[in-house]
């Protein structure tokens, strides 16, 4: 897995003060990509780096002449609308520009009044998503998620017989992701009510969300070509935070025999950071399985995923709803889980995405599917919370909750954190159902 | 419908004389699009139109000036590597250039000398996927197919209760989309054999084709903005073919719940000319459901499709395998079939597509699924063609085939025909099976 180096160190500090405060995402340890421009202006979009409650321009750094060499390579890469380019340079560049900016970051950088002039605050930038996703996947690989859901249908056999083999994923829709504060009208679709002789057009009556992460690739590889799992993580660009949301009612209908389809094409939400590999290296934690569990068959084994395949990285959803905002009371938590009890590792989901020799390019996505844990209270949606819809959740001001209801905005948030190392966070991937 | 107009008089002939050849596919009165250049040359590609057995340069022609206007401007966005631009133009647009061309191209043009200069032979000629694909949309729209497959595994109950409501569909993947002439490693994947306790990696032993349409979009829709099926073909650029290569054995492992994955994304073979929904105006035939059969929901109902929504077009499949090729011997036709079958027409599915604010965007392609007709010889894949595998179809030279071999070449042609019409045909989408 990736190495430690200077870029993690604890005692680091930033000039900028806001990245020094206790618990917040962006700290100089972390340094997330993405592409934003300053909101209102129609300006180009272009790549950023966050730290604190600030973004470095990277398109105005890239002017500076500050950076030269491999990691001004990668930043004259991130001065474009997309970040695809960037993260088709591999890790080992991402990461010279990593240091660059670390170092010019870190307090005492002998940058730092020229530097101040390519801040611009989080609070009045706006993003986009940070590649132009050419193919997005999305798995299914929370075994907890896939036994709650499966026991909503099947009671006595829960989980299907390939789950425990196959990283199992289906093509999503690349056209409709968008940057977390999208608002949408909730979809409709075909619906057929349980006792109604024929299906019928309206509304969704099941909007939900789920909690997922985000992966994109970086370096792509050559059709016809598997990726083998060790070198399988030079391949992962970095994480973000994932809303699926899913229409439960069209997905019920729809989806026999090809999977789902209108049920979740409408809209998937990312965060408009995406940490990086590097970023996330003192959080991997091993991956493991019960022993009486099956290993993976060779093609998903190795020592690599064993030492630290996984991240240890918390996830939570909030529900704000419009009740809520007038009112102006905050948020509420619905979930909290954690992706280290995922089935499957990012790195197992690339190489078996590739073992048939289908093409990953630059800025694919791969979602990771629901991340539920094994409590009731880790579950990633409201189809599990609410045990198919048959258990409402009563929120704090009274309100209660089957599926969404029109205003409601869901937020999810993600963040890291291990004894000796600053936490570093993700953001958020927020949407508002509009009616 | 396309009202008929002067492109498609029965009556023009081409002064490149290869166009005038009788059951030809490329005739003056098809005029189809693609993206070509001279082979060997590493030259970019650019737009091109196929006349008789040349490709008529509009990257060339486009320096020249005799092309003005709105077709001017066709024209310039046919000069690009991709088409997607053109698409976006809409129909109308597309129509004033395939009218000028019309002109350009007929006998008796004062511009025939200049214009010679601008033409390359289809034999001299390589070609890319028409354009960028951003998301890849495979419907299941043959209620043979459907039927015949369903067959296999629920024989008591072959068709599920939403196929004759819901155009079924799942996302595909874009980045393995590849144009006729692509060779290809035989996939590996995940297999459980019947009698085995675990599964293996292997290489597949059900590999088979799918015979399809693929249809390009032209103007896109926003997110959030339905296109009703009164105006859905203003959002269809054309027609093409397409093969869906399936790997039978990975999908009966991997499918649940979420569907094909693995066995289909390692590649998509289209044709390398697409046929302009205008050129398509004669073939066009009423859509009709036996009157048994439930009427569509409203919205994927009207006037319009009822009165000429199908296409009479024929399909037809044909295997080449090593030994033939050794031997000399010419491919042989393992089925023809029709698409005027189909249970939905192309205009229904992109209707459906958006119904839930899915945004579609010029140059995205639909595929139709595997059109299987109503008898046994008209089944458009080898799993219906062996009843699963069961029935070994014994070719002309005493081979015999449940699934492809390896050095098997697959070749889907297509071609549309009728009485006071000139006929058109579609090229071909074909592939070989590397070991």
């Amino acid at each position: 897995m990736t190495e430690l180096n200077g870029t993690h160190d604890p005692a680091l500090r930033s000039w900028v003060a806001s990245a020094n405060v206790a618990d917040n995402d962006f700290p100089i340890q972390n340094l997330p990509f993405g592409v934003f421009r300053r909101a209102g202006t129609g300006e180009a979009f272009r790549g950023g780096v966050a730290i604190g409650a600030e973004v470095l321009d990277l398109g105005a750094l890239r002017q500076g002449g500050l950076v030269e060499g491999l990691a001004g390579e990668a930043l004259a890469a991130c001065a474009r609308p997309a970040l695809n380019d960037f993260m088709a340079l591999g890790n080992a560049t991402a990461g010279a520009l990593r240091a660059a900016l670390s170092g010019l970051l870190r307090a005492g950088s002998s940058h730092e009044a020229r530097l101040r002039q390519l801040l611009v605050p989080q609070s009045a930038a706006e993003y986009d998503v940070p590649a132009r996703v050419g193919d997005f996947t999305d798995f299914y690989s929370s075994i907890h998620h896939a036994t709650a859901v499966g026991r909503l249908f099947r009671p006595d056999n829960p989980l299907l017989p390939n789950f425990k083999w196959v990283p199992i994923a289906y093509h999503g829709r690349a056209s409709s992701i968008r940057v977390s504060g999208f608002a949408f009208r909730r979809p409709q679709g075909q619906l057929m009510p349980p006792a109604a002789a024929q299906p019928q057009l309206g509304p969704s009556r099941r909007l939900d969300y789920e909690l997922e992460i985000g992966a994109f690739v970086g370096r792509g590889n050559a059709l016809g070509e598997p990726i083998p799992l060790a070198r399988a993580e030079e391949h992962l660009f970095g994480l973000c935070l994932l809303n699926d949301w899913s229409a439960r009612d069209i997905q019920a209908w729809e989806y026999q025999p090809l999977g789902p389809f209108l049920a979740k094409n409408f809209l998937t939400t990312v965060s408009p950071w995406v940490v990086t590999r590097e970023a996330l290296a003192p959080f991997r934690v091993p991956w493991t399985r019960p022993a009486a569990e099956p290993a993976p068959l060779d093609y998903l084994d190795g020592a690599l995923v064993r030492a630290g395949g996984a991240f240890d990285m918390h996830l939570t959803v909030w529900l704000r709803s419009a009740r809520m905002r007038t009112a102006g009371t905050s948020a509420v938590r619905l979930s909290h889980s954690n992706f280290r009890d995922c089935w499957w590792t990012v790195a197992q989901m690339l190489t078996h995405h590739t073992v048939n020799g289908c093409n990953l390019a630059s800025g694919d996505l791969l979602g990771s599917g629901t991340q539920s844990g094994p409590a009731p209270q880790e579950a990633g949606s409201l189809l599990e919370l609410t045990a198919g819809g048959k258990q409402p959740l009563v929120l704090p001001d009274g309100e209660s909750r089957t599926f969404l209801a029109d205003g409601d905005s869901v937020s999810i948030r993600g963040w890291c954190e291990r004894e000796g190392f600053v936490r570093i966070g993700f953001g958020e991937a927020e949407g508002t159902v509009l009616p």
